[in-house]
This record gives C-alpha cells, structure tokens and sequence, in this order.
C-alpha cells in the first residue's frame, strides 16, 4: 500500500456512538456466558451504559494519514472506551482500508477514468459490500453498483445490463409493445424490431458478416432494453461473442434508435483482452459512424470489467486506451495487495496519567500520553512532516525552528514550518455531535484534494517516499522514562 | 486453496429469500435513479415482487464442494431469480470462503489444538465479522471472540483480557472488595492481595528475579481479575515483559487463589516468538508446581495470538507444542492467501430450454440446463468423482459400470461406483421451507467426517491432489451441440 492512508469511517463510528446501548436481551445474554458468580452490579451497570460522557477527536474523513499519527482519540469513561475498542476498530479500519486502495487505484487510472465500484458480491457480506461501496467512493470512485449504497448512503448508483438477461432471451419473443415514439416526441410511433434488423444487414454487411452471425436472443434483449430504456440504451457485447454478435447486434439497435432520436449510452466487455477489443471497437465505432452518418458513435462510452487489478487498470488507463469506464470488484473491496489495515486502539492515559505497552516485540509499543498533532507545511504548500506532541504543549508556530524526534530515528532534526494545521478535530464531545459531518461528496472531494497537496515523491506508489512523523521533545522524554520505568 | 471448497451460507440465503420484499422507500429509490419514462407499471411489479415462487436446491452446509458441481440451483420466475443473483453471490461466496478457509486452518493445526477466531475488528464492517465467526465456527473452529456471534447465531464465545485492562492500573489502586471466599464455600474470606504479594515473594526467589521486576499496575489488574472471576482467572502475559513481569504476577495470583482451591484456567501470549515462549512457560508451570505443590499448574492452557499466518499456525502445532489454543483474527477473516472466492449464478435454463453464455474466456462458459450431481465412492468409502448430468437423466446406479466426461479433457473415462450419493437436496420448495436447517454445531460436525472420508491425497493441502468432476454422456453432448450452434 501507499505510505499515506485515508483515514474514513468517521461517519459510522459516530452512528455507532450515539446508538450505543446494551438491551435486556444483549446483557441477559452475557449473563449467559460469563461465571455465574458474576456480580449482580456489573449488569446492572451494563444496562444503564451509553457514550453520552465520552468525547471524539479525529482527523476530518478523506484527509492524509501517516503511521503513527492517530486515526481516532476517544475519552471518556473507562470501562466505555475500553468497550468501543472493537466496535471502532472495526468501523474504522475497513473503510479507511477501503478508502486508501479506492484513492490507490484512482491515482494508477487517473482523473479522466471513470470508476465503478461493482463488487457486493464478493463483500463480507451484505454489509461489508455497503461499506466498500461508500468508502471507495469518498476514495475517489465515482459510483457503485450498490443500489443500497445509493439509498442508504447516497452513493451514485450506476450499472449495465447482466449476462442472464441476455442469455434469457432466444430471438423468439414478441415484445409486449414493439412500438417506439421519436426522442423528440413528435411524429409516429414505429415498430423498432424491423428496423433493427434493416439495420442489421446494413451493418454486417460494412463489418463482413453474414446476417445470420449474430445471435438472434442477444438481439431480442438489447431491443427489448431499447424499447424500455430508449434513452439509456446500452450493450453488453460478450454473451457469445463481441466481434460476431454483440457488436453487430448492438448497433443495429443503436442506429435504429438513433434514426429516432436516441443515443446508445454505452457498451461493456466483461471477457477477453479489454484493451485490445476497446481500441478495435472503437475503430470500428468511427467506421461504421462515418459509413451512416450517425458521427455520435465515435463517443459512445466503452465500460470494461472482469477481475480488474492494479495492473491491468494501469494498462487499460494508458495514454490512448479508448476505455471510458472502468468496472472494478474483487479488487477494491478485497484488498488483495494487503487485505487488512493494522489499525489498533490503546490506552494512553488514565486519570491525566499516562500509560504504555511494551510488549514483546519493539513495534507494538504505544505511545504514552494525551497528544495534540500537527501537519507541518513547506512554502510551497506541501506537507514536511507531521508532529506529536503532548496535548499539553503550545502549538507549533509558522516561521519558527523547532526540534524534532522522527519516529525511529535516533537523532532529532530541526525544521521551519511555513504553515502549521492541527489535524484532529473535535467531532463529539460529552456524546454530542459538535459541527455536522461533512457529506461523503465533500469528503470525497477533500481527499482528492489533499492527495493533490501532497508531493509527487510522496504520491508516489511504487515505492512511495517515507513521509516522516515525529514527536516533540517532550513526547519522546515521556517515551523514553516510561520504557526505561518500567521494569526489565 | 485447497482444491475443496466448504460450501456455506444456506441458512443466510433462506433466511433472505424468506424475509425478500421491496418496500416502500426501496421502489421510490429504484424509481429516482432510473430513467424518468420508465414504465410505472414496472415499479407496481416490483412492489409485489417476493420469493413464494422460488424454489431453491443447494449442496447441505459444510459438505464438500468441488469446481464446476453447483452450490445452489435457484428456479422461479425469471425476474425474481435474476434479482437473486447479487444477493445469493454475497450471502454465499464469503460463507464458503471463510468455512473453506476454517476447514483449512483446522487442516494444519489437527484436532487436538483449540482454534478461536478473533478477527471481528479486522473484518468488512460488523456484519462481514458476524459471517465470519458464524462460518469459521462451521468450517472447524472451536469459537469466536464475537460476542454477538454467540448472541444471534449460537457460536461458542471465548475471549482472554485486553492489554488496556492490564495498563489502566497503576498498582496503587484498592479494590472495592479485597476478601475472597475459599473455592468450596467453607472457611473465612481472606484478603488476597497480601497473599498475593507473599507468593510473589516466593516465586521471584524460585524464578531468580527481584520483587521489584514484576509491574505492580499488571499485578493489581490480575487481583481485580481474580475478585471478579475467581474460577475463571486467566492472566494476559505480555503488557510489560512475559518473563519478568507478567509470569511472576500470574503465578502468584494462580498460587494464591490454588490455596483457596481456585484454579486458574489460562494464559495468553500476544507477542514475540510464540512457540518458544510456550515451551519456556510450560516447563516454568511444571519446576514451579513442582516446587510449590501446585501440581495443576502444569497444566494450565497456553493461548498464544498475533498475526498468526497458515506458517505460523504449522509451527505452533507441530509435534511437541505447549501451546493449547490459538487466536486467529486477520488469517482467518481475510483470507490473505485467495481473498475472495469466484462463485458465479448463470441462467442455465428458461422454460425447460437450456440455455449457456459462452464469453470470449473459455473458462467462463457456462454448463447449460437444469442439471443433477452425484458423488460416486469407491469400495472403502472415499469419493471417486463428482458427475454432473441433465436432470432429467436416471441416477447412476451403485456397481454399474458409467462412461462419463472429466471436465476439460478431451476423452471419456469408466467408472464402476461402489456406493452413489445424490449431492442437491431440496431446502425451498415454492417459497417454503422443505425440512428444517441442521444446526450450525451439526453442520460443523459434518464438515469434519466429510473432510474425514476425503483421501489423504485429495485432503493435502500442498499440492492437493486433483479431483475429477465428469459430465454424463448427455451433458456433454449438450454442451458440443449449444457451443456449435451458437454464431461463431
């Protein structure tokens, strides 16, 4: 993965937060499993339990996140926060993980690139197919195939047409109403089939097929598509077999509709080499546009999908690829490259007092102690670093040197801040939402624009420069008496 | 992956189709997004839409599946089963992924180590976590740490401490009720803290450690721990540093509670080389029983947890291991090694006429017509071969002699089955439920014999030896006769 992440799940973390109960049955429930000697009490508190004292900082969803720096500061009551541990982990690490490979992958194809997210059906489930729909698009996608996404989240929904429609019809059918009126709304209504297949010996003829090539069901479901959605006609060409079937099938419907008015609004290639058969429909679009004056067809949208990777999105988001839409599944929701974000949840501080795990192994340890954090700015903009420091300490300063400890590292370094933004923001205080949530179309578009913001090197995926993050000189005073206190 | 797949997810798929229903505000929704000339009556039909004539025969949960044989076979109105596509994709594809996944893991470790999944904050959102501790319980873990797993689905829950339990506490605290009872309700309430730090005293002498190395704050955790829980008092040793710190703690709380007649019953390691530790643990459990005669405490489980991989899960179980149960979280609910598991749902017959796409991939061409499949056994039980033929054709019979078709090669091959066993069952008939689901324990259970009866070569995991499934003579023509006719 890229060293940045985009840090998301805020919304449902703050869903969670304000809905959060135990029900007689949930506590009955752990009375169930727990040691019957359990104290009475302990239920009883669980009954009366909610987040209405506990208190959220994060950093806003779609901005730039680097290890080290939290995701998510929590306080309240003990035993609550200890509770949220799983619950937030669990909201936040998917969908930043889901977020971070949407604006991964929107950075391999590009701005021009149209991205869908279609993969519900390869989701942990229904619910985990609605998160990758929601977060790959604040990611930087433009849509899903989610139609729940659509509802529930405000995901622009969008699709084409299945394989089973296609293979569901046999050329014998008879449309329930075979009659079609102009676009324009103004003249006769004709009967579209007979003119789809006027126009299919126009076209195999220009193509060199025989008329009887293309397969007569796939043509019965693009016309009866037509006759339901004439504005929104499109073909998926792959049933049988593109070059033979779907494409001379598909534009004798979109040139029967065309004469009335209608403009096909896409194709889609969900099998064989994607790129190759773009660039030679496209060709043939200009072709067969320049053969019957029908010049729209040049620009009719290409979509392709089928088991999209990294790689092959990089391929097909080459300089001169003719593809318009993109269609990716497994890929974005699965994460393949790392299926899972390590997020974790620690207890810093109790009581105002400090705390820190060792462990066994260097890399878990935590990092004591309320902290404030900050993104330090180059002249130019740019990020330079980010820094922790002790929530208790003065803010850092534009123009002013300060001396730095980067995580790591065993000497500290010296840097002059142009600009100095906090990056955690109070979301909830005492379990009151404090400033609305920005909607996901503007969470959205704040990540694209702080991956702009950030430098090419650091943009970079493959192998992304280190960004560094360092703590103040307090911050790592602290660190360094707790590791050495504690006892060894 | 295992060339078997564990085929999972029905009683999701059955508790959908029975609960399917467009409300309301889900047709309004359709009707914003879709072009604004569709036809109304359209919407009307979807909002009468429901699974009553559905029809559904699936391969019972946690029997083995291998590619090509049918999960599930849907029938109903053309319409309604399309709409099923997505939603019986995602109920089953993750269900079968994760059980498959578990059966593995069970696989490697063997039958004698406990497997719990712990995964919930790794997962895709709170729902993909409940399917996985649903599904990974049937594929032959023992338990899940997901409480609400337990709650609604009836998995066996188990969980350990949290570090944060063992960091909030500095060691000055007093605990609200100091005294203990003795195990066997006879006797005086003792406090246990001083008796805590008399065996403390002890242990350090026996370990070579001084009084001071142990963390207090960890100590006074394990006493609230063990007022709270007495009979379940389990200790989480590796917050400060397993050997100084959090196993001298333990073991004086263990030996202080054993004089009360309470044993304890675990300890969980979560970092550094696991294994090892183990073994240095297990031996320090038998010198100090030895020493303090507390000979139980040799045999106090060992938890270890952390990242475990396929690799790791080998080493902790191999011969000789001190470890008795192993936590799994990101393995187990990602997949990491196949992410995602390829199911598809194709129309393979409309109005008893077979239907089959064929796509420019011929790995993705269909198997047309309703079909049936049987598993056919040899003489000592194990399967021979999965057959796939037309419905309508006669069962094959055990002792006759079959010409059958092994997918993908090019000649037929006989087969004389000693046993023959019909492989889809009837679970909805008409929208209604033909005869009740197995439980989840009894589905798990068998998982496990029908991983038992596979042979050892088909049941290696690397490489696993293949497994044949066959069309019938008429099946087989079938497919010639639809890939010749289709245009070419």
């Amino acid at each position: 993965m890229a060293a940045e992440q985009d840090p998301a799940g805020l919304r449902d973390c703050v869903r969670f937060l304000r809905a959060f109960r135990l029900l007689d049955a949930d506590v009955q429930f752990l009375a169930s499993v727990l040691p019957p000697d359990t104290d009475p009490a302990f239920f009883e508190h669980l009954r009366a339990l909610d987040c209405s004292g506990v208190t959220v900082r994060a950093l806003p969803e779609g901005s730039l996140a680097f290890p080290g720096v939290p995701l998510l500061q929590v306080s309240g009551p003990l035993l609550v926060v200890q509770l949220l541990e799983t619950p937030l982990l669990c909201l936040v690490s998917y969908a930043s993980l889901i977020a971070t490979n949407a604006a991964r992958l929107r950075l391999i194809a590009g701005p021009e690139k149209r991205l869908l997210e279609m993969g519900l059906r390869r989701a942990q489930g229904p619910d985990g197919g609605l998160t990758a729909s929601t977060y790959s698009y604040l990611g930087g996608f433009d849509g899903s195939s989610n139609v729940l996404a659509g509802q529930l989240r405000g995901v622009p929904v969008v699709g084409t047409l299945a394989h089973s429609f296609v293979t569901s019809f046999s050329g014998k059918e008879v449309p329930p109403d075979p009659m079609l009126a102009p676009a324009a709304g103004q003249g006769p209504r004709v009967d579209l089939t007979p003119r789809v297949e006027a126009w299919l010996e126009r076209v195999c003829a220009h193509l060199g097929l025989g008329v009887q090539d293309p397969h007569p069901g796939e043509r019965a479901a693009f016309v009866a598509y037509a006759l339901a959605f004439p504005r929104a006609f499109q073909g998926l060409l792959d049933t049988y077999s593109v070059r033979r079937s779907g494409l001379p099938n598909f534009l004798a419907v979109a040139l029967a509709l065309g004469e009335l008015g209608y403009r096909a609004v896409g194709v889609r290639l969900d099998s064989g080499d994607l790129l190759q058969q773009a660039q030679e429909i496209r060709a043939l679009f200009r072709t067969t546009g320049a053969q019957f004056q029908a010049p729209w067809l040049e620009s009719v949208p290409i979509a392709v999908s089928n088991n999209i990777d990294e790689e092959e999105l990089a391929r097909l988001s080459q300089q001169g690829s003719e593809v318009n839409v993109i269609g990716i599944g497994t890929s974005v929701v699965t994460c393949p490259r790392q299926p899972s974000l390590g997020c974790v949840y620690k207890l810093v501080s109790v009581g105002g007092q400090p705390r820190m795990k060792l462990t066994e192994d260097p890399e878990k340890q935590t990092l004591p102690g309320s902290k404030a954090a900050f993104r330090l700015l180059g002249s130019d903009g740019s990020p330079l670093l980010d820094l922790l420091q002790l929530a208790e300490e003065p803010a850092p300063q534009a123009g002013q040197e300060l001396r730095v400890w980067p995580r790591g590292a065993q000497e500290a370094c010296t840097v002059r801040p142009a600009r100095v933004e906090p990056l955690l923001r109070l979301w909830v205080q005492q379990g009151q939402l404090c400033e609305p949530l920005p909607s996901l179309a503007e969470s959205r578009a704040f990540a694209q624009r702080s991956l702009s913001q950030l430098s090419p090197a650091h943009r970079r995926l493959e192998p992304p420069a280190g960004y560094q993050v360092a703590l103040s000189e307090k911050l790592r005073a602290l660190v360094q008496r707790l590791s050495a206190g504690a006892p060894l």
